[in-house]
């Protein structure tokens, strides 16, 4: 699944007025072989012409359609501490069209108030919420603990989209996707290569 | 990488009392195969006496030892926002040896408060600060745009594990290790998941 890493590296050409590139030049640019990349890219519909590199807004937009950034997505967050609200801040999900609709907590003192002008509400109206405001995506940034069950009520209410940062995995029926982000695994993978290298350089 | 997961699995396992456990019930736990587990837990020096299953404390603390989450890791981190401040009150990186020592920003706004106790510092003593509290590892929550050249300096003061949360990608020496939490791309392939799932039931 590289297609958002070539996402961002043609926004990025985008941004800096490059208008074709090789499969060479984006080969040295992203670190992967020109062999590779012809290979991901022809899989979705032969964006490149032979000898005259790729058209990178064209490219751009056909792996942004693909990727679902062309249409909105309204999102709520679950759990409004530190995390959630580092994810309400970043403006950039906003351009790629992913709307945040609400924020959610447990916290009575956190309630009405608001990060980058979304409301902090009470659970209770979770439910309403999700109808009313045609919400597909839910991230959940609460503690491991309390995820299980509020999948649970997320499902029910209709969301087919949970974006888990909770320490824990989600049992959903098969029409629900899940993405994880495990931050203490992604940290201990980096612990694990940082002490094999330090062996290495001990021999 | 499977290894961070059966640690965290493992630990539940402790945290409920279980002293012992089959392939075949950590199988219907995890969701990975029976002989998944076999084959990668036989990679780590056969934890496993057939037929008496796996000792899960023993298991636990081996795999713990080549995640390197039995030493103490000195952690700094770069960007004192949201996300610097989530990565800081999150105690259970204490638990697993990951010390937070510091906290960097370029905001003097921020220059002497702090997070669970650490304190935000001004980035003017970053050098100094690496080299007097013996930091291993460095976190990257900052825009993007800086990113590159604090990489740099903290390769330049000695630092050889980098948790990089900026969107970009960073170019270090070989004996460098990075770790890539890039949320964006998280989120496109939700989106993409979620946009194929869309598809199928509408056929």
């Amino acid at each position: 699944m590289r297609l958002p890493r070539y996402y961002r590296y043609l926004g990025e050409l985008l941004e800096e007025g490059v208008e074709r590139i090789s499969s060479g030049e984006l080969s040295a640019r992203m670190k992967v072989t020109a062999s590779q990349i012809r290979q991901d890219l022809n899989n979705f519909g032969g964006f490149g012409q032979q000898g005259y590199g790729y058209n990178v807004k064209y490219l751009y937009e056909e792996i942004g359609r693909i990727l679902g950034v062309d249409r909105k997505h309204h999102l709520i967050i679950i759990g409004s501490g530190n995390l959630g609200q580092a994810i309400a801040n970043y403006a950039n999900f906003e351009r790629r069209g992913f709307i945040v609709s609400g924020m959610f907590d447990v916290n009575p003192a956190l309630f009405g108030r608001s990060v980058r002008g979304i409301e902090i509400r009470s659970m209770d109206g979770l439910e309403d919420f999700i109808r009313e405001h045609d919400v597909q995506i839910a991230a959940l940034t609460m503690p491991k603990t309390y995820a299980p069950q509020v999948a649970d009520r997320l499902v029910a209410a209709g969301i087919k989209a949970i974006w888990n940062f909770a320490h824990t995995d989600l049992t959903v029926p098969e029409d629900v996707v899940v993405e994880n982000v495990h931050l203490s695994e992604s940290l201990m993978r980096l612990s694990y290569r940082f002490c094999s290298m330090q062996e290495e350089r001990e021999k």
